[in-house]
C-alpha cells in the first residue's frame, strides 16, 4: 500500500503488418498498476516513427482520438511512476531520439545504480540531457557504441557493459524491436505470441490483456530481437547469480502474473501460509488489506484454519487526482479508499494481513478503523520481512530514517500501530515463496547482489 | 455486471456554519458505483445558492479548483447513471430552479412510474421542460403546491400525493434541507450525524466516507427536514406494504452498506448459502465474479464446504472512457476488465457465482475465459432468481425480448453460456436475504407493489 | 471600447435538406463581436433536435468534432455576452425546451423591460426557472399561449402582446423556423438567401460569411416564418414609431453590416464629418481608437482636411482569457491591447476619435499613451453624444453614478482625461447618421420610446 | 498573408529580484504574430530552473494558473511557428538542457543553413537528438565548447564559429542571461530597460508591451550578457557586410516596431509611395489587404493623391483552430477572415495593395471578392518585388515550383488573379525602404549573403 515501482513496458511486432496501436493501449492498461503518472507510445510503420505521451492514466492519454491518429506494425509503450516532486511531461516515455542511424525509441523499467557516474562521464564529452530518465543515459551509450558497431543490437550489447543496475528495456530501431534484461534480471520481462505477432511485456497479465500466449521470460542478461526474420536471442550474459526482485512477488506485480516461472498468487499464498506457522494466533477471522494483502490472507487462513473473510471494500474511484482531505479531515484519507466490512469484523478477533510495513502510519489508521468497526482484537501479520535498507534497483523506498523497522522494535511498532500483536515474515524463508535461492532481497537484508558503491573500471567510457 | 441504477444522492447541513463542499465530494465518491455519467453539487450560504455539475466522474468534476470556488454550510450532491443515448449535460443534477419562493435545488434517485402522465398534465398548463429528469417534474409539482402552502415542506407533502413510483429525494430551499422517501421506500436513504452536522445519503458507505455515524433510515413515505432548529420528521405516510428494492442488496449497493437494518454483505452471503443448498455440486473451488458476486461466493463456500478462492483480478483502470476493442477484438472487452487467476482454476472443477444473468452474453465470455484458464468443469450459480419483468422504479432492465431467462429455459441457457450446470436462486427464498417479507421483487415475479399502469384519480393535478 | 451588447443570433433553413451545422458556425463567428461569453447551436433533422452549447468562443466550442456530431437542415445559433458575475453555462443559448407540442428552441438578442413582472406572474402560476435569460420567460409565454392556439406562430404573436422591450428572436419548432423582431425594432435582424436556403442573422456581415445574399430586414413588429412551403410574413404590428438602437451604428455592429437600409460604415463616417464641423481644431493628424473609432476618424479627416493616419496597432491575441496585469502593472492593461504607432504621432498635434466615453478611465490611459509616444497635442473627439441614461433594451450601461458625463462637465472631463480639448457629437444631429428620425437615442436623451416603468394592463397574463 | 516566420524570443533579468513570469507572458503575447503554434517559458530563481511549454497560443498556455506556479527573477520565453506537418510538443521552446555545468535554457529565432552538416557531425560523435530544432544543435555545440572554456559566454562565442545562418538567440545559464545575434543579423533582436531590469525581445513592440524603454539593438555578431554585475557586451564579430532580412519590414514584424533604427511603419509607407511612382494608375480609392498591406496602401495614397479607405474588415475570431470550410465551401475560407466594406468599393476603381504574392491563389480570391462587392476596376499593387528564390534563414517559402512569379509573367499572373493591372515594387529601390544598402533580399534576387551550399572548413567540429 505504500511503495511504488518505476514503470511498466510493453512492445509488439506484427509480421502481418496490422496496426498495433490499440494493443499497446490494452497492454499498458493492464500494467497501469506499475505506474500512473504518465504513459506513452512510439509506433513505427515503414521506418517512420510517430509517438504520443502525456501525464495521466492510459485511458486519459491514449484516447480513441489519439489512437486513431497512430498507425504502425511495431510499437513500444510505457507507464511511469514517479515521486510528486519530479512530475514532469519531459520524463514521460518512450523516449524518441534521433541519432546517427535514424530513430531510436526506448522504454525502460528499473534503475541504474551508476547513473550519476554515467551522466557525469557523458556530460564530460559534451552531452546535453533533456530529461532525468535513465532511458536517456542508455540512449546516449547506445548511440556512442553504434558508431563502431555493425548493428543496433551489437551497440546495445556493448552499452550493457557500462550499465549497472536494473533495466528491463525495450528498444525500437527503424526495423527492429529489441528487448533487454539486465544480467541480474532485477525487473521482469516476458515474451508472448499472438497470431502472427510477438509481444514483450513487464508482466504476463499484459499478455492476457491482448490475448497473447506466454512464450517465456527474457532471461537475465539476455538481448532478444524481433525483425522481419522473426525472433532471435542475440546474446545472453547473465550474472553469475541472477537476482530478480523478490518484492515484485510481494507487492508490485499483479497476482495473475507469472514471472520466471513463479506465480505471484502462489508466492503470496505461501507467504501467508508461512506467516501462519511463524506467527500463529487464536482468532476468529483472517482479512487482507486490499489489494496486495488479500492473497497472503487467504494463505494465512489455509495455514491456520481460521476462516478468511473480506475485510474491506476498496473504492476504485478515488484516484490520484481526487481532492486530498485537509489536515483536519486527515483520518478520511485512508477511509475514502478502503472501508471495513463491519459484519465480518464486529465482535471478532481479527488477523489482518498486509504486504509490508514502510512508515507504519497507514497501518495505524487501518487498525483504528477495524477497532472502530468493532474488532475485539487486531493481530497484524506482515507478508514480508522488516524493511531496513534502500533499494538501488527501482523501488522507491524512503530514507532509512523513515522506515518503521529501522526506528522501532517489533514491540514498539506494535504499540504504535495499535495492534494486539505483530509478526513479520521470517527473512530466512523468503526462498520458499519462489522455490529457489536466486533473488534480490537487499531491502530486507542489506546484502546487495553487487557492491553498488564501488566504481568499477568498466564504468569508464 | 450488467444493470445500472439511476443515481445516488448526498446532503449535508452543518449547524456550525463550516464549509461542507469537500464533504459532498467525499460522500459522492463513495456513491460513485451508483452512477458514473455525471455529478454535481448545489451549495447554500446565507440563502445564496451556487452550483456546479458536469459529465464525468466525481474526481474529474469536483476538482480542488472547483471546490475552492464553492462555499456553504448546506449542500446537496448527486451522481447520475444513464444509458448512452441520453448522455447529456442538461440532465446532470442537482437541478437548481428559481420559483416563487426563491431557489429550489433537487437531487433525485429513482423513477416515477407516472412520469408521462404528470408531464402531459403539466405541459397542458403551459409548462416547459429543459431536461428529461423526474427531478424537473417533481420541482414543478412542488412549485405549484407552494402557491397554496405555508412552507416548502407542506408543498412537498402535497406534491407527493401526485407522485407514483420510486423517489429518494433531497430538496434544498434557501434555509432548509429536506429528505424525502417514497411511500414504498423503493430506493434507500439514510440519515447520519457528524460533529454538529446532519447528513443524508443513499447508502451508509457514504456516511463512513465522511466520518459520520449512522442514525437511522428515512422511512418509507417520510419527509425529514433539517433547518436551524435541528432535524424534524415532518410527516410519514408509508404505503400499507412498503417495498424496498431487493436488487439493491443483490447488486446495486456496496456490501459495506446497511439498508433498512439489513447488511448488504449478509444478504449476499445468505444468498450464496441458499444457493449451495438449492444447487449443490461436487467441485474443487468456489469463485465469484467481481465485485458483486464475491460475497455470494463466500456464502456458497460456507454453505457447501467447498473452498473459496479469488477467481479473477479486476482491472480498476478500465473506465467508461477507455477505448472499446473493435469487433475483431471483441473477446478482449471483458478480458481487459477481469482476468482469471490461473493458479486457482487450472485443472479444477469450478463453481462460479455471479449476481444475476441479464442477457447472458457476458456470462458466456467469462465461462470461456475459465475454460481457457484450464478449468475442468464450470458450474454457474446465480445469486438471484430469473430476471423476467421490467422495472418501473429505477433499474435499467432491457426489453423482455432481450432477457435470457425470458428467451431460454435453464437448460438452453446453460448450453448457450457453455457451463456444465446452471442454477438460479429460488424466488421463494428471497425473504431470507433480508429477514422480512416486505420488499419489491417485481423484476423476478412480475408482481408489482401497485398497478403501475392504472391511471388513478390522484394523478389529476 | 467599453460597452457590451447582449447577443447575436443566426438561423438557417435549407429546403434541399443539406446539413447546415457548419454554416451556423461560420455565421456565429462573424457575429462573435456581439458576444464572447458563450455560444451554441440547436439543429433539427426530421423533427429531432440536437443541441450543443458551452462557455467560450465559437472556434473553441463549435469544433470540428462537435460539428461532425451534428446534422440537420434547420438550425439556430447564438453568441452571448454577459457581465462576469453572471457567467454561467446554464444561460448559454439556444434554449431547448420540451412543451406540449414538442420541442421549442429559442435564441434571443435584446432585453425585456418588463421581465421582472413577467417572471413574477409566471412564478405565481407555479413556473420554475432554470436560467436567468429572457428566452426562458418568452418560452413560457409561448407555451402558455400554444394551449389555445392553432399553431406555434399564432402562439408567438399572442405572446408578443405581453412582451415589452427589445427582442430579436429566433424560434425553432419541429418543422418551422420563425424570426421575430419587437415592434420597436430595437435590435437588428436580417433575412438572407443562399442557394435553396433562407438565413436569418443579427447583422448582414453574417450573411456575407456564409455567402448568402441580403434579402431584407425583418421589420419592427414582424413575425417571419420559414417552413417547407417557403418564407411567409406571418404578421406585422410595428409600434407607431419604431426605434432601432442608434448605438448599433455607433459601436455594436460591424462596419461592413447594413441595417434597416443604412450602412454602419457610412453612419460612422458621417459622425466623423459632423464632428469635424462641430468641433474643428488645428492639427496635423487624425487617428481613431480601434476598432470602432476608425471609420469616424476617416470621416473627421475628410471633413477637416487633416490627414488620417493609423494611430494604434491592436493586438488581436489578447483575449478575455489572457492574464490580467496586477494592480502595480495596471497601466499595461490597455497597452497590451493597443500600442501607438510612434511614427504617426511623434511631434504632432493629434485628433483622436473614439466612439464614446463611458467611464473615461480608458480614454485617460490612451491619451497618456499618445503623449508618451511624443504627441504634441491631443484633441479628443467623441463620435457620439454624452452618455447620460440607462438602457433597458440590451446595452450594458453602468450605473449613472459611474458615467463620466453625468459626473463631470466637458471641461472637467477634458482635464481628467488629460486632453488638450474635448468635443462630443451634438445630439441634435444624430438623425443625419441614419438619414431618418425614427431611432432610439434614450441613452443620450433620456427620452424612451415608451414609459418603461409603467405597468400596463397588457402585462397581466 | 501567406508566409510565416519561425519564432519570436523574449528575455528578462530583474536585478531587484521580482518575479518576472507575467512579463514574459506580456512580451510573448506582443510577439504572437511571429508564431502561433507553441510557446513556453523557462524561469530561474536562485539557480533553479522551472519551465512550462505547450502547443497553443500564449493566452491558452501561459494561463494565470500556470504563471502562479512559476517564480524567478530571470527568464526567457518563446513563440514558435511551424508547418503543420511538424506540429509537435517536443519542438516547443525554450529548450531546457542539463549539461556539465548545470542547466542551459535556449530560445531561438532563425534557421541554420548548415544544420544538416552540424547534426551529422554531432551524431558522428554519438549525439542523440530529441527534437528537430536548431536550438538543440546549438545547445550541443555550446556544451562541447564549455568543456574547454572558462565561462558559458566563452563557449557560446566559440560555438558561433561553427554556426552558419540566422540565429537570434537567448541563452539562460544558472546565473546569466545571454543574447546572441548572428554575424549577418538576419533576424532582429533588441535590448530594453525597465525599472531595474533588462529585457531582450525580437521586436520593440514587446518592449512597449511590458513598459520597457528601447535601449539599442543587439548588433550583428554581438554577444550581450546580463548577470549580477549588469549588462556587458561580451564580443562583437559582425560579418563584413551584415544582412538583416528585408522581409521583416515588408511582412513579418509589427508596424509599431523599430528594427536596427528603421521603423517598420515607415518602411511600408515608403514602399507604398515608391509603388505609386513606379506603377501609377487612375483610380478612385486605395485600399490595403489587412494587416500588412494597410500601411503600404496609406503610402500609395500619399504618393498618388488617390484617397485611402478601409477596404476590408478582418475577423480576429477566426483562429488557427477554427473549422475549415469544406471543398464545396472553399470560397468562404478567405471570406470568413476578411470581408469587403462595400460602401468604400461599390462602383469605384480600386487600387488594392498587398505585401507580397506567393502562390497567387489568395490574391485571386480577394480580387473576386472586390468585384462581387461592386468594384469597377481592381488594380493590384504589391509592396515587394517578385518572390523567386528560397530562403535559408527562417522564412517558410514554398518550393520554387509553387511561386507565382517563377511560373508566370506579370501579364499572365494579372490574368490569373483577375486584376485589371498588376505591379510589383522594383527590386532596385528596396534600399530606400530602410535607408541603407546592407540587408538580405535573397528571396527576391537570389544573391545570398554567403554561399549557403559551400561546406567550409570551419564547419568541422
Amino acid at each position: 500500500m505504500a511503495l511504488h515501482e518505476e514503470c511498466g513496458v510493453f512492445g509488439i511486432y506484427d509480421f502481418d503488418g496490422g496496426n498495433v496501436a490499440p494493443y499497446v493501449a490494452y497492454g499498458l492498461v493492464a500494467l497501469q498498476h506499475r505506474g500512473q503518472e504518465s504513459c506513452g507510445i512510439a509506433i513505427t510503420r515503414d521506418r517512420e516513427v510517430a509517438s504520443y505521451k502525456d501525464l495521466g492514466l492510459v485511458a486519459d492519454v491514449l484516447t480513441q482520438k489519439v489512437l486513431d491518429s497512430l498507425d504502425g506494425n511495431m510499437a513500444i509503450g510505457h507507464v511511469r511512476y514517479s515521486t510528486a516532486s519530479e512530475v514532469s511531461r519531459e520524463n514521460a516515455q518512450p523516449l524518441v531520439m534521433h541519432y546517427k542511424k535514424g530513430t531510436l525509441s526506448l522504454a525502460h523499467n528499473g534503475n541504474l545504480s551508476n547513473r550519476t557516474d554515467l551522466r557525469d562521464k557523458l556530460a564530460g564529452t559534451g552531452a546535453v540531457f533533456q530529461t532525468t530518465t535513465d532511458a536517456e543515459t542508455i540512449a546516449y551509450l547506445i548511440a556512442k557504441e553504434r558508431i563502431y558497431s555493425h548493428s543496433v543490437e551489437e551497440a546495445i550489447c556493448k552499452a550493457m557493459l557500462n550499465l549497472k543496475g536494473a533495466y528491463s528495456l525495450l528498444v525500437m530501431s527503424p526495423q527492429k524491436l529489441i528487448a533487454v534484461r539486465d544480467p541480474y534480471g532485477f525487473r521482469p520481462l516476458v515474451i508472448g505470441k499472438m497470431d502472427n505477432a510477438y509481444v514483450f511485456a513487464s508482466e504476463t497479465c499484459a499478455l492476457d490483456a491482448v490475448g497473447a500466449d506466454y512464450v517465456r521470460d527474457v532471461e537475465p542478461g539476455e538481448v532478444v530481437m524481433v525483425d522481419q526474420n522473426g525472433l532471435t536471442s542475440v546474446s545472453k550474459t547473465p550474472a553469475p547469480k541472477p537476482a530478480p526482485c523478490i518484492f515484485e512477488y510481494i507487492y508490485f506485480s499483479r497476482p495473475d502474473s507469472v514471472m520466471d516461472g513463479v506465480s505471484v498468487l502462489k508466492a503470496r499464498q505461501i507467504a501467508g501460509q508461512l506467516l501462519a506457522k511463524q506467527h500463529p494466533v487464536e482468532a476468529d477471522v483472517v482479512i487482507g488489506v486490499p489489494d496486495s494483502g488479500i492473497d497472503a490472507a487467504v494463505g494465512y487462513a489455509k495455514g491456520s484454519g481460521i476462516p478468511y473473510e473480506r475485510g474491506f471494500i476498496k473504492n476504485g474511484y478515488v484516484g490520484r487526482s481526487f481532492i486530498k482531505p485537509k489536515q483536519s479531515e486527515r483520518a478520511l484519507a485512508v477511509k475514502l479508499k478502503i472501508n471495513p466490512l463491519g459484519d465480518n469484523i464486529r465482535g471478532k478477533r481479527v488477523v489482518m494481513i498486509d504486504d509490508s510495513i514502510v512508515r507504519g502510519t497507514t497501518s495505524a489508521k487501518i487498525v483504528k478503523m477495524l477497532r472502530d468497526a468493532g474488532a475485539k482484537e487486531v493481530h497484524m501479520r506482515v507478508a514480508s520481512p522488516h524493511f531496513l535498507w534502500p533499494c538501488y534497483f527501482g523501488t522507491d523506498i524512503p530514507d532509512r530514517s523513515n522506515l518503521a523497522s529501522v526506528k522501532y522494535s517489533d514491540e514498539e511498532l506494535c504499540k504504535i500501530i495499535g495492534a494486539d500483536s505483530l509478526g513479520f515474515l521470517d527473512i530466512n524463508c523468503l526462498h520458499e515463496l519462489v522455490g529457489k535461492q536466486e533473488f534480490c532481497k537487499a531491502c530486507f537484508s542489506g546484502e546487495y547482489p553487487y557492491d553498488v558503491h564501488k566504481k568499477s573500471d568498466s564504468e569508464d567510457l
